[in-house]
């Protein structure tokens, strides 16, 4: 019934949870997995605050910190799903606002199903505020799978 | 992984594509499936207008013919899981808000999966306005898969 799952995973205890439903359902589908852990650029959220002062070294280092950060994240979600017995899984790095990124990323490779976490508040506080599985599903027609 | 899916079901287009997601995952885990449909007594809205006055008889068969509509949905659904070739499918009816109703009964009810569908605007529109989807996830911690 899916052919190709996204697990979105940032490191976090809900993303983890996700990651794991992800894997049990690519094994009972069959389907492909793919990792994608979402960044954003230390030096794109200072450009924010300051129009004027241009990337300094110390930014560009943070950045690549964030990089890594992420890569390491992203690469410990294969392994888990490997050890859960998905053959086929490949992980990516993406920076960019989490919830257009995954969107864009899942429309891009053909996937079917988007699982990730959710903020698991169980309140009306998750609601207010604003979460990205809620970003997610508002901004695709793709089955979504909040865990 | 998912031993009782709840399958919440308006009648809408979105509704029946969920349905049959849930149909087909109630049939590759061999859970369970429930299908609820969610209503509103028109005497209730009527009430939410007027302080005053009581229910009339209009409202009364108004509130009769919500919960016959209600029924009827809820049992065409049913028929569609069994014809998708799900064993175990009961149908319930409930008066209440969507979302709260939704996950009380999922909560009551046992269920680790609640399945239903999006508003599909695919635009930032549906996330302005929040979705029942959107309270769902929100309101509870079991897995939402929003098709």
């Amino acid at each position: 019934m899916f052919t190709s799952i996204l697990a979105a995973y940032d490191g976090s205890k809900g993303a983890y949870a996700a990651l794991e439903k992800a894997a049990e359902l690519a094994k009972l589908t069959g389907a492909d997995m793919t990792v994608l852990t979402c960044y954003r650029h230390h030096s794109m959220l200072e450009a924010s605050l300051s129009m004027v002062r241009g990337a300094s070294e110390t930014d560009r280092n943070l950045d690549n910190v964030m990089r890594q950060v992420s890569r390491e994240a992203a690469e410990e979600a294969k392994t888990r799903a490997r050890e859960l017995g998905v053959d086929k899984v490949t992980a990516f790095i993406k920076n960019g606002p989490s919830a257009r990124t995954i969107v864009g990323f899942a429309a891009e490779h053909g996937c079917d199903l988007i699982v990730l976490g959710s903020r698991g508040l169980g309140s009306s506080e998750g609601y207010l505020l604003g979460s990205v599985s809620h970003k997610v599903t508002s901004l695709t027609d793709m089955p979504v799978l909040v865990v």
